[in-house]
Formats: C-alpha cells, structure tokens, sequence
C-alpha cells in the first residue's frame, strides 16, 4: 500500500516558496504557519464527494480546480488573500492516469492565487476529497455575513445561472443543444473564484457571501445574521451567456436559486457605489447592482416595473432529481 | 436533505469562548483565528475512512474522541498547544443515535484541551471524517523531525504495543482471552494524545513525531530527515500493561511496530536527561530513555546485554490482513 502512495508524494509534493508565511510545508507531523504582524486568518474547510458535489466520471483536471476553487471562493467571500491549504484524499486506487491532471487542476490555480500546498492526508477509500484553505486579511476589514445594514447596495460580481443550466442539460430537465451545452458546462465544472474582487472591496464592502447554493438561499444567511430584509430586482440579475438566450421565467429561476455560480454577493453603503464599482475594474470583474438591504425582515422580488414577484420562483423542487 | 442537516448544527454548534484567539467561529465563509503575537501557527489534517481507520460497526463516542486524538498528537508531536480545529464529515445518513455520542466524544476531548471546533462542512455520502487542527508553538521552539543529532537519547512516552494486541485480538491473529482484550481495547479505540508533555519537552527536546505507524517506521522518518542513524535497546521498549504479559518475541515485535500508539517519539541531548525527567512529570505522562542517535546511518537493534536484534522484528506481514 505504502509504496502505491508514495506515488501521491510525486504529485503534490513541492519545495516551500521562500520568504513567505509557510515556515515549514509537507513532511512533519505539521505544517507552521508564520502569519504576518497583525493579521487574521481565515480559515475554510469544504469536502467534495463523487456522486454528489461531482459526476463519477469527472474528468479529473477540472475536478482539481474546482476543489480548490470552491476554497478559494470562501476566502473571497471574506476578503481575505490566500496563504495556503491542506489536501485530504480518500482515493480508491493512486492511478497516475488520475493523479497526474488532478494535481495540475489544483496546483495550476494555487500557484495563480499564490496559495501553497502545505500539508495533508492520503488514504486508501471511497473517492472524497476535503481541502481546508487558509489566508490572511486585516482584521477590521473582513467581509462577514453579519455586516449588512439597512440602505446599503446588494451586488452581485459576474454572471448567475449557466452553473445550473449545465447541470439541467446533463439531467435532461431541459432540452439543450451541444453548444450550448458546452458555452455553460465551463461555469459548472471550473468556476472561477473572485478573489481579486473580494480583496479589492476591503474596507469598501460590508458583508459579503458566495453564492454556492443559489442567491436566495445565500443572501438569505446575510439577512438572517445580519437581521435585515432585502428586496432583489430580479430582472437586474446578470444571466450567464448561455443562460442570456432563455426565457425569463427560466432567466429568472437560475439567477435566483441556481446553484455552483461561486460569484459574490455583497452589500456597500448605497453612497460608495463608485468605489465598488473601481473595485471592480481593479480586479477585472464585472460587478452589478441589484437590490437593497431594507430593515423590514425578509425578502422581496421585484421585476423590472418595481412589481412584486411570486417567491416561488426561487424553489426548485419541480427540478430535482428523484 | 437540508432539514436533516440542520441535525448537525444541533450537535456541533457551540458559543465561542472569548476572550481568546479564535475571533469568529462556525457560521461564516470562514472562521476568523488571531494567532497570538509572535507565535507560529501549527497546522495538519488527517482523514479517517470507515474501514480504513475503524470498524464499520465503530463505537461512535469512542471514534469522535479517535478522529480528534490523533490530531491533537500531531500537534503534541510540533510541542503546539491547541488552538482549534475544523471538522469536516461525509455521513451516510444524519442518525441522532450515532451524532449525539460521536459528538459527546470529539468534544468533550476538545474541551479537555481547549480546543475549539471553529468551522467545517458536513455532506452525505460514505462515512469520512477529516480533522484539520490548529496549535500555536513559539517559533524556534518546534520539534520537528529534521533536528535530531548524533549524541541525543531516543526517548519514548506511555508505553506501546497495546494498541497492535487488540488489532490482533480482534482478527484472530493471536489467542486473546476476553479480560485481555478488554484491558488492551482502549489503547487502540481511545489514545491518549501526548499534548501536555509536547509544550513541556519546548525547549529541551529536538526532534519529535507521534507513533502512528509503529515505532520503526515513525522513528526512521526522525532519522531520513535529520540525516542520522540510531541504536535502540529493544528490551528497554516500555510494553502496554497487557503485552507486558506476552512472550519477549512478541513483545518486541508490538512495540518496535504495532501501530496506533500515538506516543511520542523524541531525542534530546544527553546532558538533558534530568529535564526530560522532569518535563515527564510536569505532564504526568512516564517517559523512557530506549535508544541514542548516532552519526552512521540506519537503525540498529539490541537486546538487554547489547547484542544485536534481527531486523526482521520490525515486519509485519506475515500478520497482514489478506
């Protein structure tokens, strides 16, 4: 077994980058982490299991992006800088035909955010994967959920909703053409997480939460720990390309409740929209302006006239699979 | 799904205590940890598997105490004292009978050592538990495995080999009669982590790892990365009060590489002996001086009147499961 697992070592095990907070990587009973003078650090861990958070057959490279993307989407989510993570791996086999681009997935997007590999597990087991992320952010800065206030701006970075249109096309809960299939699977299999974004709004931002599980459903923990209301233009949600070409009642469902977009939510005070907007640009992420956190508890959906909307359309019962 | 997971806020959800160094605890994107100020940071994750790592038919409060315990050794192992920890769990399905004692005992060995559960995840599917913990030490006070030196004593605490008996007792690998088996279980379902002695060796030790995987291999590892050999006096190998009892081959055998004792293993310069001693005692854990490092490479075994031992004791396989 042992020497089946050293296969893993090849794979994941890389020199520590000098200087930098990581003062010890893989190879001892721990890693040590020399965090900066007076910073915090954010911690996340998120496990992904076949048949559920991914297809049995999913192709390996985008599975090890996703993994650390949807890490890395955490820190963004609290404005914090990546500084580095651990990787357990529960694995049937150590098969190098899957080993070889799981690991180029994952560590061709840690080396983008600066983000070191710096410990973990390997065991023999049913296909599971948990990586626990690190990374480091001023403390009175953070984006927390319970930040929001009454009157400030909900917006929302990039597009919502191909993530879930992939997902109806493999399901075939909808009729989807092959190109389209293939212009919305991208957003499904390698999100992109908005960690230049979530920096850029320090400061600027008051709470802020990816959307993992549909906007509702996440902007809901933002209301709830925040203990606030919100109402939502719902025709104001920026629809993925794919999803741009749909009816607007489909438009609408997706964008509202899709699910696996990994875009931030956040809210700022309505008088630095310019400053979120220059955030924006700093990070090369296009970010929209799409409701207002209100005092009276709840949520309200409106179309584009200012109408009220049914909240039915954020339920996706009638879509799940049996 | 979602409601049967609310189950499991009810067991691991906990206030966080302050004043202390973790500023915000479960319920947010990430949890938010202030190390204290000039202090490094220890960090490692392990993964158990059902199966792998412990009978499908487990007890769940001894494998909540289980999971932690052999993350709080590896931080013993570094000398950090615990900080926090995330907890992340596939479960087949969210049963009360199995969360409530599973959760009993991961926490209520979390609380013996300050330990705070700071965040995680939980998702259905086999049976995983993977541990990150986090441990403060002071910076050039680790121990780690790269700094032994020819001329440091091998020392070992607890005893060892109790563990591998009930592993055997229970495959049939050896006639166990009921009160044996009953007086070794514990050491193989519940280990004690050494952490109280690890911050107490600070200062006096030099390299250290916790007895995972059996004495041999677990030292050989001291040895690979400080770049020395050893000697170790095998009869001087403290045996677990049950294995005591057993045949000297066989006592040799289980405590040169039982496995699952999670004792530390750790040199420190000869003229320190009486502050091992004492450091042992300040942590009311025996400690016991078996072996010295020295500068020719590889491990060598004696036996009481120092004469060499077989290497072949170290191997197991003829023992292996098939």
């Amino acid at each position: 077994m042992l020497s089946e697992f050293d296969l893993i070592a090849r794979y994941f095990t890389r020199p520590t980058r000098r200087p930098g907070p990581v003062t010890l990587g893989i190879g001892d009973d721990c890693a040590l982490l020399t965090p900066p003078r007076g910073s915090q650090l954010a911690i996340s861990s998120d496990m992904l299991v076949e048949g559920r958070h991914f297809f049995p057959n999913a192709d390996p490279f985008q599975l090890g992006h996703k993994c650390l993307a949807v890490n890395l989407s955490d820190l963004a989510a609290m404005g914090a800088a990546p500084v580095g993570f651990t990787l357990a791996l529960s694995l049937p086999a150590a098969r190098p035909e899957w080993l070889e681009p799981f690991s180029k997935g994952l560590l061709n997007l840690a080396d983008r955010h600066g983000c070191e590999l710096i410990g973990g597990d390997t065991t023999k087991g049913p296909l599971n994967i948990c990586i626990t992320i690190f990374g480091q952010v001023p403390p009175a800065q953070s984006l927390r959920r319970d930040a929001a206030q009454a009157g400030d701006d909900i917006w929302i970075s990039g597009t919502l909703g191909d993530a879930r249109l992939a997902l109806a096309g493999y399901r075939n809960e909808l009729p989807l053409d092959k190109d389209m299939l293939a212009g919305a699977a991208p957003r499904m299999h390698a999100p992109t997480p908005r960690v230049e974004l979530g920096v850029a709004l320090r400061g600027i931002a008051r709470a802020a939460i990816d959307i993992s599980d549909g906007l509702v459903g996440d902007l809901g923990h933002i209301l709830h720990r925040s203990g606030v209301g919100a109402s939502l233009d719902v025709d104001r949600l920026p629809p993925g390309t794919v999803l741009a070409a749909q009816a607007a009642d489909l438009r609408r469902r997706f964008t509202l409740a899709g699910g696996d977009d990994y875009e931030l939510c956040f809210t700022a005070p309505a008088n630095r929209r310019d400053e979120v907007l220059a955030a924006g640009s700093l990070s090369s992420t296009p970010v929209t302006r799409v409701g207002s956190i209100e005092a009276l508890p709840g949520l309200r959906l409106k179309d584009a006239d200012g109408m009220p909307l049914p909240m039915q359309l954020t339920s996706f019962d009638h879509f799940a699979s049996p």
